[in-house]
């Protein structure tokens, strides 16, 4: 496998899933009074901008594993790609990495100003928290464990509290490195997993091979996000790269070294697998994904 | 009644209501990784800066008028306050409103630094969803419900977006002013009244009442603050006054003028005392709110 490091052919990856997503996202108008017309455009634009749909396409492919349609799930998976944005948009923000660069395109803060691109990450969780709890069909319980698991994993002991212990934190130990990616990155992609599981009926008691496999992809995501943001093509990841080792951040690649994070890559990819083939039902799909996290290069 | 003209007693208030929430609110510790102390500390810092809680008294004086104990209804109507909060932070954020006094003190970015504050603004807004729907009991479908009405009422079509008007346009017409005080205070007090009763059993088709009372309430709430804005001491409110008129904002006492203003405002209060005596129950503590809206002077 490649990781990153030679040119070839695109990983393959479920592209019907991520297509469906795709057409989702871009019919989401928000329904809103005219005269908030361009808070919802700076929305759309910063979640209209591309990419994989990663913790979309995982909670579509985890239902479609436990033999349910994709579309029942698609307003939550949607959600969270809304969570996904809102994240990134505040992190660009000036005061927190001050990005100007994000999936080839000025950043939410450049194209629409601060003030706005503020009210549009501060929207779009609001919006999400509506599609879990609104728009999303099912029982009320699968709802609310739903929109809560997302609430969590959101929180102070989740995505929040990662982007704050990046933002202040330059000198980490190894505890510290894993503890800041499992909140920052590795909790949404847990919960993505887990709502395409408790949206198709899985019990509380069920899910815990689903976080399982969920809590090593995304160590993988985060490995490969380090050897990206060293040796990956500006162009094709749409940002700056080498932005991490000017800030002086602690990552796998600074902490270990290329070949090594390499390695790890590798070893937390082969978890990820095994972990997988606990699970129930046909996820043909949801291991393309997996390989997909250590083979992308952008 | 003064309408802040004059000096003499604090009005009436439901104090017994609003110490259960700053009881609640005091033992809020959201549960964080060490590591993320300092995130906390911020949340923290802007959550128990006083204040009457307003939103969650009206959650609970809703759930006694119904005869419920208003401990079954804490959690959420903590989470009402814990999103007030982070609207406020954000709002005094350089790029929006750039207020750097709140409440008597410094404002969360001048005590903590930008980057925490729009932190700690995300978490606070994600913690009240935990609250909502992972500490407050009661029926999955009304949890649902509740949960539901916050996210509507924070979303485009309802704070954001009023901040986003807010914002972006400083030349209104009357039905501009009326709509942006709709979204921006008015959504989050009307979901404060039907979280209490929604709660407490009221059925969908129970609510209008609630609705209608709390929609007249948001209405009087916002242009006795526009009157605070310009006769108001400085230290009673603990903010800058006058800030409006430097900030040439369409207000309703720039609109129509002081003395017009206060004909609204007890025009206003007539109206929402009249919707209150459509309510069933023992509403004497909505009504003691309804009059201190009035009568504030802070």
């Amino acid at each position: 496998m490649s990781l990153a490091s030679a040119p070839g052919d695109e990983p393959a990856y479920p592209v019907a899933l991520q297509h469906l997503v795709e057409g989702y996202l871009e019919a989401l108008d928000f329904g809103v009074d005219p005269r908030a017309r361009r808070l919802v455009e700076a929305m759309r634009y910063s979640l209209l901008a591309g990419g994989k749909r990663i913790r979309p396409v995982l909670a579509l492919a985890t239902a479609r594993s436990r033999g349910a349609h994709p579309e029942a799930v698609l307003p939550a998976a949607a959600a969270l790609e809304l969570v996904h944005t809102y994240s990134l948009i505040h992190d660009d923000l000036p005061a927190i990495d001050d990005d100007t660069l994000r999936r080839g395109r000025p950043t939410c803060h450049v194209a629409f100003g601060e003030d706005i691109a503020i009210l549009a990450g501060d929207g779009l969780f609001a919006e999400a928290f509506s599609l879990l709890l609104v728009t999303q069909q099912g029982s009320a319980e699968a709802r609310l464990a739903t929109a809560a698991e997302v609430a969590r994993a959101t929180g102070v002991r989740g995505m929040v509290g990662g982007q704050y212990m990046d933002v202040v934190g330059r000198a980490f130990d190894d505890d510290d490195l894993r503890a800041l990616h499992a909140l920052k990155t590795g909790r949404l992609i847990e919960a993505a997993v887990v709502c395409g599981a408790v949206l198709t009926g899985a019990a509380a008691a069920e899910l815990a091979p689903y976080r399982g496999f969920a809590v090593e992809l995304g160590l993988l995501f985060q490995i490969v996000d380090d050897i990206l943001d060293e040796t990956g093509d500006e162009e094709e990841l749409g940002k700056s790269v080498g932005k991490d080792r000017a800030q002086a951040k602690v990552t796998y690649v600074s902490r270990y070294g290329l070949e090594e994070a390499r390695r790890l890559a590798r070893e937390s990819h082969a978890r990820a697998r095994a972990r997988l083939s606990a699970l129930p039902g046909d996820t043909d799909e949801l291991a393309m994904v997996t390989d997909y996290m250590l083979r992308r290069r952008a």
